[in-house]
């Protein structure tokens, strides 16, 4: 946690895992990031993984230093005391549907400036999720090594779009400090992955050779690198991603004269041109495998580190959560307590590090309506006998 | 293209995919953006995909939008000249080491509110990739089929790094704006992951359970969600990711009562709880299997539509590249005919829709040194003479 963002306050009213990082990636900056859920919890709220309860481990991480408004959004009066909320905050990230209570154009009736960071599905509003995209745009065409689609288990799509959006909202708002104007910004799933393909040349490479590029296994593309395994049986990614590292993992595996004998044999220099090597790739990974199966993990990584190639073993999660630099010994990670699931554990805070501010510690996540009738007298200036009249009745509701 | 960022300059000092990606976000929405290489190009300026005469369709479409300065970046003047330009702008995106030419203290000692943001490996500046930070992370051991583990083809960690970094940018500009004060923002590949992972509730998870959870295939963790293939051999991806959308999924394949069948069978509702819903995930995917494989594409997909369940289909990107909404009738696209490849196609502008704004088109990449000239005259205040000296001893670059 870090204190960039301590001027901004943020209706959030949101669901799963793109909406709701907008406004996590906020509030870990300082922002005050105030979440509107249906009482008793959103459709989101006992999502997996969960405790013996049902407490959702997802959503009270990717709801982490926020406070926490409810309201029965299924009556008029509940969804008119959101849309105030909207209109006196007058800057919002939501996944709800472009049309419907919290459609911009209602919001900015009241509030002329008003900021809508929407993220949605399709451009024209229909469903789309991470796992639909990303079959849509051929990621699974391209992974694993069989002949079968593979989907990756990374939601990578909510998170790019979580990240764009935060920084989509923090444009519109210079924009609007600068300008006095608002506006919605739109962020559907199908134009982040779409357009995030053409960002890495790929809509080009279709348009001049005609075909997608061949499914590479774990290679990676554009490069040499890929996954090697040791003669004690740890499995390594290493990539040689320029000039400097490919001359050094020759010299690390003593390969000099294996590398004259492919280019003997191929007619080419390997040197120089990682397009070259790319296109001679599958001899270059035989040469290598057999020079790695022939040394343990430890000389494999000394020797790759002497000469500055890029390595890293493959880990499961509790492997990753044994290393001291990702994990056990990470200032990113702090004990957070006081979690809605009762349990404690390490979590994160900001994922950046500033070392001129101090870093604080992770903030665990409100109880759903914690700060209900705080943030009603705050805002929207309730008497607190009206604020219990909304209790009693039902519209609002508090943290029990 | 959306002008929401025209008062921020930006020095990019970058290569690969996460860095440029920071600027490429910021150029989009009308940031001027001088990116700042070696003369003749830096390590990634002929990278993979690339035409017959070597020019980078990645390269071309991480950095559209963007001026370029070349600088001879071996000798020291044209180090101090770069030090010089990020003093007088202010702000730099950068995926050089912390303790290089361009290490922030260096910066700061001419400018004081210097903000620079830079894309790291490791936190203490030793080398990491996506791909080697993936494997460390855990998922290439929960992706795909078999026991191996399978990396994913998309760079996801560089792109969340790239928009997050674009965020943290905004974030830092906007605290300066605020207090005067600047800072240096670093962004760890490793910490990027490990939080992510983290923010997904999956470390509160292994904590919780004590172990790593299941490879799924192509099936989504926690709601009933998976790929099935039609009587036609469409391949879809189908999630009923909500209580409605699964009741809306029993109904659109009429099974109702294979689905009272199951509840019979293992003494459980299926309603209410998608928890209990992928628990018993392979039995109900069984169920779904044979309905979904006795149906062509259309009727399930006309089927899925009235119900309002997300599903969508497998495409290679050549068939992306078919799709109206994706692609072909998408106003995220226009025509780019000035590539410095000189291949016209496509290419996407900024990633967001803002409705209240005009969308100009996306802008070609420069060519390296293109606004040299340009930039150390309106920048640095550089006399005529003294650019026409720079360019003659070598130390500036101009484009061809």
């Amino acid at each position: 946690m870090y204190d960039l963002l301590g001027t901004l306050s943020l209706i959030e009213v949101s669901s799963f895992v793109a909406a709701p990082t907008i406004g996590l990636y906020c509030a870990q900056f300082g922002a005050d990031v105030i979440r509107v859920d249906q009482i008793g919890g959103g459709q989101d709220f006992h999502r997996l993984p969960v405790n013996e309860r049902g407490d959702s481990f997802s959503w009270e991480n990717l709801n982490r230093a926020k406070r926490s408004v409810a309201l029965d959004l299924t009556r008029s009066e509940g969804r008119e005391l959101l849309v105030r909320l909207c209109q006196d905050v007058g800057t919002l990230a939501t996944n709800l549907p472009p049309r419907g209570f919290l459609a911009h154009e209602k919001l900015e009736a009241g509030r002329l400036d008003m900021i809508s960071v929407r993220v949605m599905g399709w451009p024209d509003g229909a469903i789309a999720l991470d796992y639909t995209v990303n079959a849509g745009v051929g990621y699974p065409a391209l992974t694993g090594h069989g002949d079968e689609p593979v989907n990756h288990s990374l939601p990578a799509w909510d998170f790019i779009t979580g990240a764009y959006g935060a920084f989509a909202l923090l444009a519109a708002v210079q924009r609007r400090a600068a300008t006095g104007l608002g506006g919605e910004v739109r962020l559907p799933l199908t134009d982040i992955a779409m357009g995030t393909v053409a960002n890495l040349g790929r809509v080009a490479e279709v348009v001049h050779t005609g075909q997608d590029r061949p499914r590479l296994g774990n290679a990676v593309y554009g490069t040499i690198g890929r996954d090697f395994v040791t003669a004690d049986g740890a499995r390594v990614m290493i990539v040689a991603i320029n000039e400097r590292q490919w001359q050094g993992l020759v010299r690390a595996l003593d390969l000099s004269s294996a590398v004259a004998g492919l280019e003997a044999a191929f007619g080419v220099s390997l040197s120089g041109d990682d397009g070259v090597r790319f296109r001679h790739r599958d001899a270059i990974f035989a040469v290598l495998e057999k020079a790695i199966a022939a040394i343990t993990h430890a000389e494999l990584v000394e020797r790759l580190d002497v000469e500055g190639v890029t390595h890293g073993p493959y880990n499961t999660l509790p492997q990753a959560m044994q290393d001291e630099r990702l994990f056990t010994a990470n200032p990113l990670f702090t004990m957070s307590n006081n979690n809605p699931s009762g349990l404690a554990y390490p979590a994160a805070g900001a994922i950046a590090t500033i070392p001129q501010m101090e870093r604080t510690p992770a903030v665990p996540a409100p109880h759903i309506g914690q700060h209900t009738e705080q943030v009603l007298a705050e805002r929207l200036k309730l008497p607190a006998g009206e604020i219990a009249r909304l209790v009693d009745t039902g519209i609002a509701g508090i943290a029990p």
